[in-house]
């Protein structure tokens, strides 16, 4: 049943929730609709499996033995998420379907496994190696990255090459000022 | 009519476009779907007027003396953007509407307006000041900062207090090490 999530995945970014039809994934998928309802009686129980799916390969925290390489990876990482079928699902649903509570829990649910992926053991490391203040705000640090990279890619809908994904990481290290 | 454009504004960001129906929109406003249809005769010209009167209060740029005030007053606007009908009717289309590109066009448009009031003036006055490098990147700053509080409303769905504006601008300003 993999193809049915992926297709299930597939028609969540193309069309959203609301219009997201399951014969037609079963159609997509060449299966019938029945063996989908056997296993998913609901839509939002098909979404849940198939953003599960998606997530579900757990990623290592990059260590190339610095902060700054470490947050560009994670960066990167971001970015891909972003710009893949999943990523697009997930910000969608959690930026369009705010009138549908259980559908915005399982995006919310979705984007935290994908965010557990590494960073807070990248930041924990840098402070260990005295990198970072002992009193760096992580979450702020973090948030601002993917805020910064999801605005990239869906409000200015531009690519996301290394060089930008340095810049944005040389900004939250040293910031615009680089004095205090 | 500049009822007819509130309840538009308000409806689509509740219910989206592909679902803001005109002879609902007359309704709640009182008035008589025709006139609607005769004044806007498409959808995506009443919601296109729509968005416009809510760009159409020109703010000022913030002035306050020093970069970090203006910037802190800068990210005050965009919060209150943000968490304004407007500002989530219109994050909601760039973000939902992805297969329509006319609205895509008209949301991004919408965007731009809203980003014009005052960020540059401010960078720009920082710069000749002497606050700022002369190769200061000033749409990953100001974009940063947009990402970041977009990230808190519509991701972590939280409150955006003065004290998270003020570490959010110190962050982008000193960075998280504060040292180059």
């Amino acid at each position: 049943m993999r193809a049915v999530l992926d297709v299930a995945l597939q028609q969540l970014a193309k069309v959203g929730f609301e219009r997201l039809s399951i014969p037609e994934v079963a159609d997509l998928a060449g299966v019938n609709k029945t063996s989908i309802y056997r296993r998913w009686p609901s839509k939002a129980e098909l979404v849940r499996d198939a953003l599960d799916a998606a997530m579900n390969h757990a990623e290592q925290a990059p260590d190339t033995g610095e902060l700054r390489g470490d947050l560009v990876e994670l960066a990167r990482n971001v970015a891909s998420f972003a710009q893949s079928p999943a990523g697009a699902a997930i910000v969608r649903i959690m930026h369009a379907e705010g009138g549908n509570s259980e559908l915005r829990a399982l995006g919310n649910r979705a984007y935290r496994e994908a965010s557990k992926l590494g960073p807070w053991v990248v930041l924990n490391r840098a402070q260990a190696r005295g990198e970072l203040n002992s009193d760096a705000n992580f979450s702020l640090v973090l948030f601002t990255i993917a805020g910064a990279i999801m605005h990239r890619v869906f409000v200015e809908q531009r690519d996301v090459p290394d060089e930008f994904l340095e810049q944005l990481v040389d900004l939250v290290l040293f910031g615009a000022v680089g004095k205090r």
